[in-house]
């Protein structure tokens, strides 16, 4: 039996401790914090895709807070399926109190990044990076799951102790309905993923359209296929190989046919921070190491810093100076690009 | 006495109405939609700072609509202080109704381009381009006016007429507290006023933050700076001479203590149309022309004419496929960058 700690109870989150405690050999815990008493209560109900309709359902133990997860360990996953929004928490920092040699942290995230502080801050443990393809919502406590929840899992950590904690975590989330795979190129697939969200992604939070909008108005064929270019040449540098020459048409037309708000476009609209650095910032920080020029990619980035400043202000977390100073007088809060920082 | 026809209620028409009736020597007939009702009842009420508090009043003539305006006819000025929004009505349509030979239109409004096609449709008459300067808003027939009251008149049409007839109307408009400034420059006021209006208004509106928090985050000594780089290039070439050099420190500051928010944003943020052609696009067209670069401007008009086809949505002038379609199947509204349409 493997005790299992779960970070993030959102769509992603809640799936994947139905998954892990349907395996039978996993004893998870949950932490639950906005929807707690729901879930006290009521328990979580899945409208899933792979699991059917199932009510009143909790995992071993639901906890509300960090404290009382640390109580019910040590876990030998760890599995964080939160948002990557380092301005607000560092992922390091989040998992910290969990970590004791031998543990496993399992990042299910977007972007590029997320894994390496947390190797730093954790260099007795091991880190897996996963890639999650999945339609699951969460709202109160009701999961609407639509599309079959795959997860791809690899390491950028080559130790065999890694790897083979990669391939028992794999095992494990594959007992059930759901489904785990093993990569030995994780970075491939999260820069494959980053095709499209550093792309619509990113021009959809700009823009305010989601992506039937932008295709509809030309954006998709112009400016959302430009800015793909220069994801592939960042990615290929920094891969050393050549990607199917699929992508770019295959992410284009992916969402053709529906009005589909990307995450990121969410985040504006419900006034929240976005998960930017992971999504953007950090493919610009190695487009500027490998000194490929990514012009497009660089004023989206820019113009969403801005915007992330205003939703990050919103949480209390920047504060402007008041009517009446001179700005003049103030430091920006981006004042230089973020890879000469 | 002449007879003068004032279309647009909002804080410039209002003032401006105000300004020509002030004269004692015009007769103004405006044409009110909205605030209709309440100007009937109560009257304007002013706050300005050019005229003081002034309670309940009228021009000569209050009209509800084109064809009561047209009954009181000719006018001798048919003054436009609406917005320049061709996609919603072009303003040429918007004048038909009232042109007689000799008669003249003046156009006080943003932007470029605003006054050819007026012009082609009117070659009887004189057409006037009029650049505003004044802080005014109306909300509900109550006008509040902080910054005073200057327009700067000219033609782009170089017959005598044409010029005495806007010294005339320069001449009219000073008569009371108002300024009207004669100039033989009309395009150079234009773009200098589009330094503003072509950089921080569409990055305004394009990320959704005020100058004070464009300032704050350092959007404004970085992107609109590169843009007014852009806009200096297109308006030098396009004027034959160069520019002051200090009009980009000038209007990078103008705002540095406040957070406004620029027009492009205020519709955005009320889900109104912008002025996106006579703001960029026609001078983008004129950079195609000339064959100066202007990478930055076109992203963000790019993005802008996204948006601005989901404003133009709202209102009901663009539709979308209904879901379960095929968006590939569809021409999207803008398959071609403007200048080659």
């Amino acid at each position: 039996m493997k005790s299992v700690l779960v970070l993030g109870s959102g769509g992603v989150g809640a799936v994947t401790a139905l998954a892990l405690q349907s395996s039978g050999e996993a004893d998870v815990t949950l932490i639950v914090r906005t929807d707690y008493e729901t879930v006290m209560t009521r328990g979580y109900e899945f409208k899933s895709v792979d699991y059917g309709q199932v009510d009143g359902w909790r995992p071993s133990r639901v906890v509300k807070s960090v404290d009382e997860a640390v109580e019910h360990g040590p876990y030998d996953y760890i599995v964080v399926c939160t948002k990557f929004v380092p301005e607000v928490q560092k992922t390091e920092d989040m998992v910290r109190p969990f970590m004791h040699k031998g543990a496993t942290v399992v990042l299910v995230q977007n972007g590029l990044g997320n894994e390496e502080p947390v190797m730093k801050a954790f260099p007795d443990g091991y880190v897996l990076g996963g890639v999650s393809m999945i339609g699951s919502t969460n709202y109160d406590g009701r999961i609407n799951h639509i599309s079959p929840d795959e997860v791809t899992i690899g390491t950028y950590d080559k130790r065999p102790e890694a790897i083979a904690s990669a391939k028992e975590y794999v095992r494990l989330y594959s007992l059930s309905k759901s489904k785990g795979i093993f990569t030995e190129h994780l970075a491939k697939k999260r820069w494959i993923k980053l095709f499209y969200n550093a792309t619509y992604n990113t021009i959809a939070a700009v823009t305010g359209l989601d992506t039937g909008r932008l295709y509809f108005s030309g954006i998709s064929n112009n400016l959302v296929k430009e800015a793909m270019a220069e994801v592939r040449a960042i990615a290929e540098k920094e891969l050393g190989e050549k990607l199917d020459p699929g992508i770019e048409a295959f992410m284009l037309n992916v969402d053709a046919n529906e009005y589909y708000e990307p995450s990121m476009l969410v985040d504006v609209r419900k006034g929240q921070p976005m998960e930017l650095e992971a999504i953007l910032g950090n493919p610009l920080r190695l487009a500027q190491k490998h000194n490929i020029p990514a012009p497009l990619l660089q004023v989206v980035y820019i113009m969403l810093r801005g915007r992330q400043m205003a939703l990050l202000e919103k949480r209390g977390l920047v504060d402007l100076p008041p009517l009446g100073f001179d700005l003049k007088e103030h430091k920006p809060v981006y004042d230089t690009l973020p890879w000469t920082e």
